[in-house]
């Protein structure tokens, strides 16, 4: 979304060095003006060699400087040498592609409550929709077809991208990212079974906090509380497609990969990880510094520690015993062959005998 | 949603009473202002020990009330006993949290075809998009920037979330409940593979038909039928991140938990429970009463009661399996022995005949 | 969306049978006005016996006509025999329900950057968002709601339905379809983790290109890349709820069914096909025509063919695997059943012994 910001501008390789901390090797002179994956990259372009095949391309790039390892050979071209190359490209980028305040606007077919209280810094595009009683704090982004509910807060340097449905009551805390289509507070999924089978809901009166400096992705859901608070904790990064089942809780600096799905009343700790596309059951908890691998059912409660499968066991054991599953139909034969050679060898034995006997 | 009719007021606990069919030991004239978790509520609260964590919380509570089940201990402080603590839960957020009609009024920044048909009781909020020929029941919300396609009816009493799309030619019934960001009748996915490898596409020209008392979650898809229909049944509950395929039918009453993927040509009976993350192959069908639990892969039909695993057994046969897969490295150690032992033992089988051989 | 193209109107089965390029028994002269499925079909209406469920209410149907394969019998109805009964279904719907070009218009409610280059013939309805720089092609429909961020490119015949995002700078080609709520090029999912646990973002300053005739369902989400592009290959057709990560690349042709996730980097070759709830782990690579069964995990590089479970293997030995897997309670029976057995031979086998030696 940052259209104008990502206009091309250039740098020597000596203020790039200065930037990423590294030792420049070559022309400190020469002008840089784009940062582009070594494949790609061309003349007047920097790229990184941060993985093995990035390594395995540095001969034949067109890149007019290469930021490298500290551990990497010298070669006649220009480099900076870095610990860490990846590392480097935070500093890297947000000097090519910095990131630069909205001015503040409400566009003319926006939709404001008269009662909701604006910082005057705040940017709001058209056709979104600020219910009554909201509060929007400093250089806040609302994007164009967002939607806030009625009595919900975002904190200052917070950006929703377009088509957002934040329902209200909700409370969003500072530097937070929501991106496009994620819907934040509906209503949680309880419902009373009754005999004849009907379903009647459980009115849903809770609410949704995000706390500081967490990033949302695309299209995900977080459901409101029943009663009580629905909570992702400060600093905790969400994927794409993600479910946050109603009460749950995510701990502090947390990372939950694309399509996992939380239910209610979970409770995870700080720094836990769940990979890609895992399931966890209604009122588990997770401590510090779990980690599950990806597709895994979490079923039970979880330590510290990496796990995997379903239902999650410690990853080592589970790896352990996915590499015995193939071979599953073979124990099944060595199992048949065992009990045709103990049949044989029994009737072996007792005919040995019977042979002594008929001998004697 | 609810914004206004979230306001508090106070009630006494005589009419909490009353409201939730319990006995009332203590101040029947002590007023009570919300209703909060027991671990979250302060004096003019009340709470419900409806399981055993808030049953441990009981003495720490600082709610001037508690909802507790019948046979919970007498003790000195005020209490509503019922027969269901979390039955209570419905009167007693009813009460508190009443849900008012809105007001009819069509937004000035929605866009309403002239040929769709109101009732005067709708209430159309800004950038809503209603086409051509669409038909909206008494008392319909359509909240900001939904999309109804030509020719869709919504019956009375329904409510749209923002964000939702749905195509033309869909029909909702009355009750019903679509969350922010779900699509109603996209194309199904239907394509001809040429030997090319070219994939052409079969145009998707039958439609949705969601029945009265469904609740779809948030972000949600349905897909339009290739011919024909696809249906939601009367009173099923559908939480968030659900796919449903084209020509798929789900029965009466179902409850299909978050991120449940369900192909084309399904054919799902009534009180059917679907967990989360479960997926169901094409062309399958499910009996009333088919149960299946989380990350479950239906291939087959499946009849009534509980199913379990990919591809789904019976669930008593799935968590029997379950326990002993991670005794499989195992077996085949005891596999290994036995054929050690079975080997030794044929050597000594044999080599005792030909000791007794050459003794004789 | 079709709408006002859905009119019904009438052809003679003469008509329909060289349209579908069939041989016609039966009344050339008969007037068919709508196409429907065989259980659903009334006088008036023909349908397709394509399927074993669809051939056996052939007798009972009430439709005016059927197309049905060569090999059936003759009867004394009107029929339509061609070779491949659901292939001719896409030229007998593009007769009943053409598609006809969208008028060209923008609404008054629609927002157009000034420097955005439209060509005459787009149409852009209500509450539709074009930002600085875009580009719209030829006959290009945008529905409702859509927001295209800056400098994005859309090619001719491009439709982007309802409530879709388009984060800046993405390309998407010609004749492409793009479901309602679908996001493309939001942030990849990239953070350092710090020795304290925060987790820095990474900026994410790449972009998304979907290339010509690719079809993209409901509420999908398509990563930007880091540095570089996320591209979606010439047509490629994608159901609904998949998540494409940053950098990966899917090639020509492929089908990747609803609830798909794909990591990062992930890169495809051409006619891949993933079915419902795959996972893809980041860096893995298929090549052309590999296979993937539902719900299963790709850890490692695949080469063509059928694949399945999690981790993948080839889809005959999944299936046999999982045939045995029920059978391992019964395998560890088997298994104590032997150790029985073996020690009782063994101490057969000494008992006789012995009672041999005491004998001699």
């Amino acid at each position: 979304m940052e259209g104008k910001e990502m206009t091309i501008k250039g740098y020597t390789l000596q203020t790039i060095a200065e930037t990423v901390g590294g030792e420049l090797y070559g022309d400190p002179e020469v002008i840089i003006e784009r940062v582009l994956p070594i494949e790609d990259a061309e003349p007047g372009d920097i790229s990184l060699a941060s993985d093995l095949k990035a390594i395995a391309m540095i001969k034949e790039s067109k890149a007019s400087a290469l930021i490298v390892s500290l551990d990497s050979a010298e070669m006649d071209r220009n480099l900076i040498r870095v610990r860490n190359p990846r590392q480097a490209l935070i500093p890297l980028l947000n000097l090519f592609y910095p990131r630069t305040a909205r001015q503040a606007f409400i566009h003319s077919q926006a939709v404001v409550s008269p009662s909701a209280r604006l910082d005057p810094s705040v940017s709001i595009d058209a056709s979104a929709y600020i219910s009554a009683e909201v509060v929007l704090g400093a250089n806040v982004v609302i994007y164009p077809n967002v939607y806030v509910g009625e009595g919900s807060e975002i904190g200052e340097q917070s950006e929703i991208y377009p088509n957002v449905t934040i329902y209200p009551k909700t409370r969003i805390g500072k530097r937070v990212r929501i991106h496009a289509g994620t819907v934040i507070g509906s209503d949680g999924f309880g419902y009373m079974k009754h005999e004849s089978g009907v379903q009647e809901k459980i009115p849903q009166i809770g609410s949704v906090e995000i706390e500081d400096d967490v990033e949302i992705g695309a299209n995900c859901t977080i459901d409101r509380a029943t009663l009580g608070t629905t909570r992702i904790c400060a600093g905790t990064k969400i994927d794409n497609l993600v479910q946050v089942g109603h009460n749950s809780e995510i701990g502090q600096h947390s990372v939950i990969v694309a399509q996992v799905g939380i239910s209610g009343s979970v409770l995870m700790g700080k720094r836990c990880v769940l990979a890609g596309q895992v399931g966890v059951s209604d009122h588990v908890r997770l401590e510090d510094d779990a980690v599950v691998g990806a597709q895994s059912g979490v079923v039970r409660d979880l330590k510290a520690g990496r796990w995997l499968g379903t239902p999650a066991v410690p990853s080592i054991k589970a790896i352990r015993v996915s590499h015995f599953i193939p071979k599953i139909p073979e124990l099944y034969r060595q199992i048949q062959t065992l009990e045709k050679r103990l049949t044989e060898l029994k009737e072996y034995t007792k005919l040995a005998e019977e042979t002594k006997d008929s001998d004697q």
